[in-house]
């Protein structure tokens, strides 16, 4: 693992989510720029003293001189954004599959650059947009794609958050801090944190390419450097038309990842918050509550396959979390396909991200995602 | 009443508001421009025959001759959109006070010519976005008034309906076939019927004008010559930023209007088809269900004037919209403030259609809300 | 209209109930047992004077003597428990028919007594257990009776409210004066006033009749003369199982009047609060949610048939009163099927009171309800 | 670990809870009472061969010759009821601190046994009544634990389930299988296995202890030889009253336990299906909202110190159950106060079984819940 140190929030999430379902274990990390405090963290994790290492760098080149059953198999990356890329280059480089958190650095271009490392090394490269390992997601992706909606026309994904609504990185809290500087975070504060995932989620559900934003990126909090609420018109591919709004500043809203989808045939509603729900809207019958659950007959193999309970007893985000790396590992060590975000979805997410803050600068303008030339 | 006859739909729900609280009584008609329509139309409701009138200016000619103790005391006018102006304008110039469905007819141009009969006549006139009649609507509308949530960042506002998503005109349906006829609907389907609905709820309960939209109106059934779904970025007063969606093609929604606002202290978030219930949002303690009930004493008194039922009891669109007739009444026997929206807002709404409809013919491009000359 | 002058709740509600379709009209009335106040009453809803009557039995005796389109056609009977039987009665000797509130009386005698003179006079008889009004109650016993849950097995049923958790009638708020007092209210505060409501809409949805309880009746308020919490164990017809829970302590609650039922093939969930929302349950499907609506296509004729707005347009409590009155009133002029709750169901909820009384003073013992000889 | 083979539910349960914050660590276990079983599912879970064991008897003496550092530190013990007394006997008196499934065993006189051997050894014993551990239910305990609620008087409290409303077991389903055999799982199938979560829900959340039962059990299913169905009137210390439904057969419900709690000055709301919600309910202001999340400053450190992600971030089943555990860890390790249920909850456990049991023998009869002479 590289980050992840202590009061880091999202390293330890990968650490429990990676570890549920005990088929992977934590070998080794440099869990922080400064050594004192990566072997601080790696003493709490309880790992052998020799494999928390001061860097990263020293980690790769030491790992690989070790013998292949004992060396790690692959490297989680829990940075924050700006250094995800180097971090990742060298891993892949140095032979090991990576893990990576999302979104995948701060560039288009690095993107594109990471693509083609990830093509020319072979190797897996998994990027936790966790939303998608939720099983009523899947479950969503799977009646969109069997046509139960028909063609889709209409979306309104929003991502509504409050923790940013006051000046909290001037408090020193860390994640805020982070988050709105832009040598650390990029060219966006509130679209590259959340609003990937929307975007994310949308394309995931709806099998659809978002083609075109029309947005509007606004800071709300004085001083702040990167915005913090975002609202944007979409075009997707066929078509359908779209709305997103994501905002760190929407005051008493926790993870409130929403979408809805509507085709030509039916409707249907996913509500992070209420994971375990899906809503399946129909024009000439009743409205359907679509549970997950592992005894659940009516519900898809993908959906099904993507829970470890029966029906009520409440799975989340861990759980969901965890469902990325159960896929990667059932890719790594059996063969099985992948059902996890990789490297061309993140090359997808910067190339959202730099529209949408490019639409804003121009005023909203219609502005197309641009992957750049292959 | 001008218009209701047999198979309206919200010419029964003005008699039935009207009636609610006992005050008023419908004591003559032109319900139809078919005379015979009109008389069958009477009857059904128990009129005197002689009150029963085949156009609606024979009926401001013979009611106006009558003693002033039996003539009519105002004027419903519940026709489709291109029936709202000349009826108004003639009821006016008669003398009569007139309450009028939305929208207020079909042209910016018309608006301003019937605001500035209002004024001159100075008698009363009202307009039905229903919608602000709920109790939990007025209670945001305090809230936000008295400073509950601060300075007003964010709107998100949204009309969600699903009954147009095939080609219900096709069949004759008659709410269908005038509302996505451009020569009665006026310049817009969706955004006329509902789309000023949200934008007036946001209005009204923010207290802050729409200054600027950004739209794309779009048509997804085949054949329909208006718009039936339409999403926009809004700008508002004093640096606020929205999002306003609404939708005919939505499959499964019903009446899915809904607004949350968010402020630099807090939020709010109400929805139509729950509307006894009011979500207060806050960045320190938890989030507040307000329910309306004439017995809450933590309300505020144009909530509870609003109700007429022990909480817990529902309340619904009916008892909404007789609260327009109530304040209406009120206003007109008593000289009572009017509690009511009336014919400024009716050219805010037409000023809103078109420059929708005018931003979206030239690719969203931010278009401002001009009310004209005055 | 006998009772509800200026200060009661449940007459202002029958008024606007009866009044809400245009079918009925408020002729006359003996508003309250002090001539003045009921004189008063009586100009407040804009009476003439000399049909505001200073007692029942005088405007009984005024009314006859009326010609037949000008006398009153039936009485609303809208006074405290104990002042049901005599005006009743006195109302159906006299040759009119009642339409009284419920519970129907305040001992059983009295009610058998009331049946008696019914079937005597033949004359039309309603009780106003208004939550049977509501469409989707409607449907629900339209589904049970169709079979779609197979034979009933379980039923939970329960009406929490919270407005008598202090004793407010040490205030002298009159509602809660005359619940609570014996003299007025009868055996019973709690069980009577809303355990009947509860008792009733379980015997409508379900079809059975509840043979025996095992109850405690509790009284929380110290002073308090009645129960204002009852909770039993029930015995339906067939071998079904109950719990029934009433409460008028349950702070924080509204108008909880809640029912489950769950047959052999699946159960169905109704809440009084969202009243146009039925919940079907399925053991191999998903969860249906219908929803009222007069545009519903797969609704029952008794639920489509009892609303007056399209689905997602709010109807209350007001609008399923009425529905008591619209199918009276179609009873009394076109002779149509009676859809109200009768004296029977009367009898049947003063047999309930007296059961759960008796088993709540000898220590829980399980108790027949029984009507007595016939 | 001692039970939770291939094909068992609550096993895999257990090793995720124990595992998730990396301080627990399964090293052994006898995972079936067929040793071939065991080995498979030993090997499944990566185990070393030499520390699967045929039978638990095997692994106790075992493991006791192991070096302490390498040794066990304690056992979980996930069999069906009526294998928990024996190996939990056994693996006390080898000095082995247990974690037991619930119920505790399959009689009252065993349960008193255990509690002695427990006294008797001074070793750590956890009963894994896991919904106790949700953040949201401790929240709930400490809400009621500082007077927010004023003296208790009213609990409903349900536990609902729909799984077993056909002959399940019939068809071999091994879960339905156990739970309907009076051989192994004692007296009771439906109070033992979920109205005992509802009992110790009750009395975790309240701190009352439920004195007297008034209970019916019921047999929908033909030819089951125990009950699926039960309801009850309960007594507490202190004269609250309280209702208990729990049941198999509720068609259509998942897992539904919920917990409603009213006293003199408030009243709290908790379901298990949304259990990072908690519903304050107040007689003078709005009802509040509570939700759990490691940045909630209003909520008790009880409820802080269980949830491992922000608000927003649904934790479930898994994570409260892993509350348990980790409480377990660090009273084993660090000498932390227990925060798990443990062997006298236990044994109220199996009075409660026995005293609902026999009312219902009785007919219902009042039936003290008596632990038996000390």
């Amino acid at each position: 693992m590289i980050g992840g140190g202590r009061d880091a929030f999202i390293g330890a999430v990968h650490r429990m989510a990676a570890g549920l379902d005990g088929g992977i274990e934590l070998v080794c990390g440099a869990f922080s720029a400064d050594p004192k405090r990566s072997l601080a963290s790696g003493r709490d994790l309880l790992l052998s003293e020799h494999r928390i290492y001061p860097s990263y760098l020293e980690m790769l080149a030491a790992e690989s001189e070790l013998p292949e059953d004992v060396r790690m198999d692959f490297v989680s990356i829990v940075t924050p954004n700006h250094e995800h890329f180097a971090p990742a280059a060298a891993a892949l480089r140095a032979g090991f599959p990576v893990m990576c958190d999302k979104p995948l650095c701060t560039s288009l271009a690095d993107a594109r650059e990471l693509e083609r490392i990830v093509a020319e090394t072979g190797l897996l490269f998994g990027l936790t947009h966790n939303y998608s390992g939720y099983p009523m997601v899947k479950e969503a992706r799977h009646k969109v794609a069997e046509g139960a909606l028909g063609k889709i026309r209409r979306v309104v994904v929003e991502y509504a958050q409050g923790w940013l609504a006051g000046d909290l990185e001037a408090t020193g809290q860390k994640q805020a801090a982070w988050r709105t500087d832009p040598a650390r975070a990029g060219a966006s504060c509130c679209v590259g944190d959340i609003g990937t995932h929307a975007a994310h989620l949308t394309e995931y559900v709806t099998g659809l390419t978002i083609e075109e934003v029309s947005a509007e990126l606004t800071t709300f909090v004085d001083g702040r450097r990167l915005d913090d609420d975002a609202s944007a018109l979409l075009r997707l591919a066929g078509g359908a038309r779209g709305v997103l709004w994501a905002s760190q500043i929407a005051i008493g809203e926790e993870n409130g990842l929403r979408l809805r989808v509507y085709g030509e045939r039916g409707g249907l509603e996913w509500h992070q918050e209420e994971p375990n729900t899906l809503l399946m809207k129909w024009p000439d019958r009743p409205r359907e509550t679509l549970r997950s659950g592992a005894n659940y007959g009516h519900l898809s193999s993908a959906a099904g396959g993507a829970t470890r309970l029966p029906a009520g007893h409440p799975e989340g985000y861990i759980e969901a979390f965890a469902n990325l790396y159960r896929s990667f590992h059932g890719a790594l060590v059996d063969g099985d396909a992948l059902d996890c975000p990789g490297v061309h979805d993140g090359v997808r997410g910067m190339a959202f991200i730099e529209a949408m803050v490019q639409s804003s600068a121009h005023d909203g303008q219609w502005t197309k995602i641009r992957l750049g030339e292959a």
